[in-house]
């Protein structure tokens, strides 16, 4: 995977253009989706699509991966696109990344069936393996850079501002 | 989509089952990622895939989402899969649901362009439209109840503990 010069060199005419107009980093990511089954969901993300259901013990169809195993595989992508970003960027060979996650939930918490029980995860476990000719200290370095970077990765462990609204047709 | 017996026999089974043991609501949700491209990951999901990627201005093929895209996903899917489960809990009808999301990002945050700039969403906004029979406080009293317990809405409006460990192959 020697990719080191073509992403550097987009990160920096990137990095340019933002510096001649800041403006265009702002940017708006949209996702729409549509209940279409009795869990079964469609995620139109630009012009791809997602699918998420649940599992028949929940009266889905399996279709497609829950919504929190969806929010995992988000993380996971995640640090890996960022190890990738950030190794180019600080010039830190990488041959090859894999990220691991564990995420404990208590279910109790989404069905209301216990007071005190967050719906979400209470603790996720990212194990990143990867190898290449650098000493140890440099990957260390860039798994500091890496989970300062990671837009997932702060979703995940600071607040966001999300507003809710209803509209009822 | 008259669904309302069949998911919540399911659900009473669930609250029953968990009830005798409680030690059942304890879920371990898992997500293994590779990096097998510049920067396309493919995520097993227990027997389900995702892919990811980047588009070919940051050096990707496109051959699916990027990771925030991903995570506004699992949000919307996680919204939708909530009104269903928790329509059925509080015998609420509802007969149509849409969820629509906007994500507001600065992509200097993840590049590390300018100081101060967070990496993930400013900003997140959920517009939920749906239909059915019932007078709009029902689903007012819906709403409450489903962005109690959406896990992966308390996901982004919470911090969740992440830890993040490394090995070097």
């Amino acid at each position: 995977m020697s990719t080191q010069t073509d992403v550097n060199t987009l990160l920096q005419g990137t990095a340019a253009a933002i510096a001649a107009d800041p403006s265009i980093a702002a940017v708006n990511v949209t996702a729409d989706c549509a209940l279409i089954g009795v869990h079964e969901v469609d995620v139109q993300l630009n012009d791809q699509v997602v699918k998420s259901d649940q599992p028949p013990v929940l009266g889905g169809t399996g279709l497609g991966p829950n919504p929190v195993q969806i929010a995992l595989a988000a993380l996971g992508a995640c640090q890996a696109q960022t190890y990738r970003f950030w190794s180019e960027k600080l010039g830190i060979r990488i041959d090859d990344v894999t990220v691991d996650i564990q995420g404990a939930l208590d279910i109790q918490g989404i069905f209301g069936l216990r007071d005190g029980v967050r719906p979400g995860f209470s603790d996720v476990r990212v194990t990143v393996g990867l190898s290449g000719p650098e000493p140890r200290e440099r990957y260390e370095d860039l798994k500091r850079a890496v989970d300062a970077h990671c837009p997932v990765l702060d979703v995940f462990t600071n607040p966001v501002t999300v507003t809710t609204a209803l509209s009822v047709r």
